[in-house]
């Protein structure tokens, strides 16, 4: 074999990317992989004036490229879920390995696909479908192998960091960081998958399924947006010593399987609550290793392609050295597990509750009587001073770890209280240790 | 095949811990080998009371070990470089794949080493060699393949970081530091080589052959302890947004290659500028990717283990699988290449100064005239009101980047001015933007 031979589908901002990174890079890349690597055919219906196409057979028809018995691997990367899948399960069906960075793809038909796949005896990988150029797939499925993974929490959306960390650098609110974020370009005109915690939902289906060798699960989890953060929790946060991310959360333990995103108070000396910005962040704590954490830029054409490029680099060793590579889940008997899983009012976790009182003598009692009852105590307590003719203060409480269902009836009791205005707004509070 | 079978070599620290983390994680292990992993014979100069090895055959004759024909791969964890050297050639030659976690030996012996496995058709795997726990050898080797690496700085002594951290934190010295340092176990009692900056080297020529792919050049390493760090210099770096690191720095540029290890200042706001203690952080810039971060456990038994484990796995698929594996530097054509290497005084960088200046008019004017005339400008300055009955001020400047021989030259120059009293302290610094 002189060389293994790649199509591309898709040539968008990470087709592109991919495209450029293996014609920049070829001197390295085909030194690391121990074999030339040729992009022979590109399935895109327009091109792309950032990629010199000349040399490389361009197919409007991307199922060309699927079909093509010279492809060894075929790169999907046109997103979206309909067509890729139809495209990866011909790929697989002709023989073809498959490198994707096609999260809700992974995250909602993986199970099937990889049960194609090792039929058909050809991998399909996915390092670009979470947090970019970051080797967070590689980390759990390869590098941290001998761990009994505990749980993991990542910043695994950059748009959603970027407005919390906007939110909190500026004191500015939600919706204003939002339209800031779509004019630069880091949000979408819709930014519900992001800001909704949709997108950080796939990519933490496929981190869990890695770490606990169990099939994706994409209907099991729990997610929470951010567009309800305000600006005087993002303050209040500070002054107790924490800040607020939007982290996509799995927890292994012996109640079961979590999975859970929303936005999570973490003390502010962890080093994962200063990752700012559109950069992502993943904590792995393993039971041999302790928390290990892996940095980096989440999305972007050439960090992705990093990613997408070295999935090409694993697979072309396999097609030039045989043998059945890497389970795409890391343990090979990952699809035939059942799991149990934990429901969110079952999940157990520390809280941050912030009310509205009546500023008389009585009111602290009164509600933490009320937690009390339901075992939950009192670690943190900001009372503020009535600001000017306001006849009601803010009071704000760090609880206990509590199980959710227990605090969320806590909750209702204590907005039921007359001497509390409005709803009790509530984070949930990890310590991440 | 029913399962791979490893000889552990040495029951220490790390020893016991891959011992006991095979044991203990053996379902786990095996689901992501894909096939068992049973340990048939330890070699130990004597028991270690936290393994229970009554079902395995010990060997006090570590050789043994290498040439049991039953053995797959040996683990070679007694440490030292004259018998683990011997040991690990003897283990070669006898067609078995080989795992170590001995930094000393690969980064003296490795192109030998590799040479020797590349002959004999076997693998040597040395994740635990560098950053402990932190999977940052499968990262560069695998995970950034797609990238020219363009530099990286690592935080790659456990024990210097623990001493600068404190230092900072609590404004001790050095030495008081280091004895509390020794008597928590951190330090060794000759603690030269952490202190120095040797163990440091050792890991940086590991990345840097990685990173670049070029064989191992420990006598290339310029290596500058942390011995010498005054509590002043720390709290004058806080005072101007920095901290000081005890980092491992390789970069590559058209000019040629560095390797260095010494105090390096840092802008605080630096994810890694903010790993503290004992822990361990690398910090990869690609062309692709952009700058990554991986941080974890830099030693200890089980944090170390879980490299050697996830080493022994990758190997085990070898085993099974066939093929000729990973090249042991990234680069399959690395053994051949004959890099330029930048000696020190080649090296460009910027500078912290403090210095002892008589309190009169014209001294910052004769000092920043020397500087000058080097081509080397002022980017911060703090100049101190005269302490009681103290003749002199203490003078600190940051610089322009500049190059080492010509700062060197400057300082020599400064430090013969009347004004100016005593040696010049400098700290490199670097931005890691």
């Amino acid at each position: 074999m002189k060389s293994v031979k790649v199509g591309i589908c898709g040539l968008g901002t990470v087709g592109s990317g991919t495209f450029n990174v293996l014609g920049r890079n070829r001197r390295e890349i085909s030194a690391r992989a121990g074999i030339e690597i040729d992009v022979i055919q590109v399935g895109a219906r327009r091109d792309n004036p950032s990629c010199n196409t000349a040399d490389v057979a361009v197919e409007r028809d991307i199922f060309a490229v699927a079909k093509n018995p010279e492809v060894d691997i075929l790169v999907e990367l046109i997103g979206g879920t309909d067509v890729a899948k139809s495209l990866v399960l011909e790929a697989i069906a002709q023989g073809k390995h498959v490198v994707t960075a096609n999260k809700a793809l992974i995250a909602e038909h993986g199970n099937e696909i990889f049960a194609k796949a090792e039929a058909a005896g050809v991998q399909v990988m996915f390092e670009a479908a979470v947090a970019g150029g970051i080797p967070i797939i590689k980390a759990l499925r390869e590098g941290l192998a001998a761990n009994r993974i505990q749980w993991l929490a990542g910043i695994i959306n950059g748009t959603g960091n970027f407005i919390l960390t906007e939110m909190r650098d500026k004191g500015r609110a939600f919706d204003d960081v939002l339209k800031e974020a779509q004019a630069l370009g880091y949000a979408e005109a819709d930014p519900t998958f992001d800001v909704e915690g949709i997108d950080a939902a796939h990519k933490l289906v496929i981190l869990a399924s890695l770490a606990f060798g169990i099939p994706l699960q994409f209907d099991k989890v729990f997610t929470e947006g951010i567009s309800k953060v305000a600006p005087e929790d993002v303050g209040y946060a500070q002054e107790l010593g924490y800040r607020i991310k939007h982290l996509g959360i799995a927890r292994q333990s012996s109640a079961g399987i979590e999975l859970r995103v929303h936005p999570t108070m973490i003390p502010e000396k962890r080093l994962i609550a200063n990752v700012d910005g559109v950069m992502n962040a993943v904590l792995v704590k393993g039971d041999a290793v302790g928390p290990t954490l892996y940095y980096g830029a989440g999305a972007g054409a050439e960090p992705t392609a990093s990613a997408v490029v070295a999935d090409i680099i694993d697979v072309a060793r396999v097609v030039q050295q045989g043998g059945r590579g890497i389970a795409p889940l890391a343990f090979y008997n990952a699809a035939t597990q059942q799991p149990t899983m934990l429901p969110m009012d079952q999940v157990e976790t520390a809280y941050y509750l912030r009310m509205l009182a009546e500023d008389r003598p009585g009111v602290l009692a009164q509600v933490s009587t009320i937690l009390a009852e339901a075992n939950i105590s009192v670690e943190a307590l900001i009372q503020k001073e009535p600001q000017q003719d306001a006849p009601q203060v803010p009071l704000i409480l760090l609880t206990s770890r509590a199980i959710e269902h227990q605090l969320m009836s806590a909750i209702t009791q204590i907005e039921a209280l007359p001497v509390i205005h409005g709803e009790v707004t509530h984070i949930r509070v990890e310590s991440l240790g």
